[in-house]
């Protein structure tokens, strides 16, 4: 089974060289200040995608090239962190867009927040400590003494829906909303296969053992650069004991009793309905 | 199904804060000379593992913590580069000690190689360009100066067999030993789910299209830090076109005249040997 993820619709291509002496017409602008976007109310395809960099005559930063899609190149730009924003434009966190632009207009906008913190946070090489300037041949950074190349990080993670005759398990983190669960997650260690980090993180967070591991499906999430890697996985054996630090409740719930659970772009709900429908 | 991987044997677990005060005989080391191994011809337990940092007498780096495992305690050293190698010592890329240590002992001697490397290239902080240090909680390094928290870096990446009626697509590429083909592999880029990554490696490596991907294990691949996510897919259409540059040459194989094929560690050994036994 193919889980269609929310945030890969069409992703942008890469392309290099980056294409040069383009009309104004055939570029977009994402406007990033700091972890959010900037973008307008009204809804369309012009929400967050800006067709000019500078919509009320404001400066930007550098502009930082993204990729192209279809006939269109794209570029974010850094709106300074503190400057009053233009008139009609707000500036908010990516994932609270959902709903409110096209589905790959906010796989764009996330792309460039991703890309804007990938340039902030890799402006001096780690071996060394010089400065690195970008590639012009791929994505990455290059530093300039030492001639160490840097790509994007991607953090594998593991998602998975324990399943116990006909429940769930569904969990609540210190930082979920009240109310708020979800299934077990997190991030693949060094070392480890991803059906060792499923075994792994379910032991540490919740207590249980699980066997018959099988894969779901996956989809980045770029908040701020995790791949999630989704499975399904039967009740081996165990008494939930949740470790208070990740996990600060967790039970097993039924079709008929589900408390509030993830937004529809997530992975995790997409596991919880594909169970709900019982195609898993 | 759930393939069974070489280099996940028992992983370590970084348990911290680091065990102290203990006993020499609670303790292992792996003597590190930039990206190889320190081992002895002798076969067995002892042949990678040290018990000892200095086995004759000379001067190793600042050890280096690595976790548990069982009643035992791991450190990596590294041995200076250029320095005569003690008696009976050899130095060797981890992959070639492949068959002549013990599985676990493979897994912790590439563990430590990483985590040497990580320190090495995480000595200064991306974002400000400080010294950074090695935190006491987790297996991070924190900045002295802006507080940034830097983890090993894992690059997910996929590798598919696809299958063609009763044949595969097997491959070469520039770098591999003469006769030697395998699968097609290549890193997940930011914004793609892994299916995506699946359609777009094929297509740039060999011009064709496939269908039908899934799962089929996935394989921590330390060289230096992949996670390797392995799937079978079938082919759908296109004519095969190599790339020239990842791919040199590429086609269809039957069971009967297979050529050289990866070595029994990896991933890509495993799903051959898979579709031969016609599991996959």
């Amino acid at each position: 089974m193919e889980h269609r993820p929310f945030y890969a619709v069409r992703p942008l291509l890469p392309v290099y060289p980056e294409p040069e002496d383009l009309p104004p017409a055939r570029k977009r602008w994402v406007l990033v200040q700091g972890a959010s976007v900037l973008h307008r109310d009204t809804p369309g395809p012009g929400t967050v995608l800006a067709p000019d960099p500078l919509p009320a005559g404001l400066a930007c930063g550098e502009p930082v090239y993204l990729g192209t899609r279809d006939d269109l190149v794209y570029y974010a730009a850094e709106f300074p962190a503190g400057e009053v924003l233009p008139d009609g434009w707000h500036a908010s966190p990516v994932r609270e867009l959902d709903g409110k632009v096209p589905e790959g207009d906010m796989a764009i906008a996330a792309y460039a927040v991703r890309m804007l913190d990938f340039d902030r946070t890799t402006a001096f090489c780690g071996r060394c400590g010089a400065d690195t300037r970008p590639l012009t041949t791929e994505r990455a950074r290059a530093c300039t003494a030492c001639g160490r190349i840097i790509y994007p990080r991607i953090s594998p993670a593991i998602i998975v829906l324990v399943k116990k005759g006909e429940e769930i398990l569904l969990a609540r983190s210190p930082r979920s909303p009240p109310g708020f669960y979800s299934v077990i997650a997190g991030f693949n260690e060094p070392g480890e296969n991803l059906e060792q980090t499923v075994r792994r993180e379910v032991g540490e967070e919740v207590g249980i053992t699980v066997r018959n591991i099988r894969y779901f499906g996956s989809e980045p999430w770029p908040f701020p650069d995790s791949l999630m890697i989704g499975f399904v996985a039967d009740y081996a054996g165990g008494e939930i004991r949740v470790d208070h630090q990740e996990i600060e409740e967790a039970r097993w719930y039924s079709r008929e009793n589900l408390p509030s659970i993830p937004s529809k772009t997530s992975i995790s709900r997409a596991l919880i309905e594909a169970w709900i429908r019982r195609e898993i």
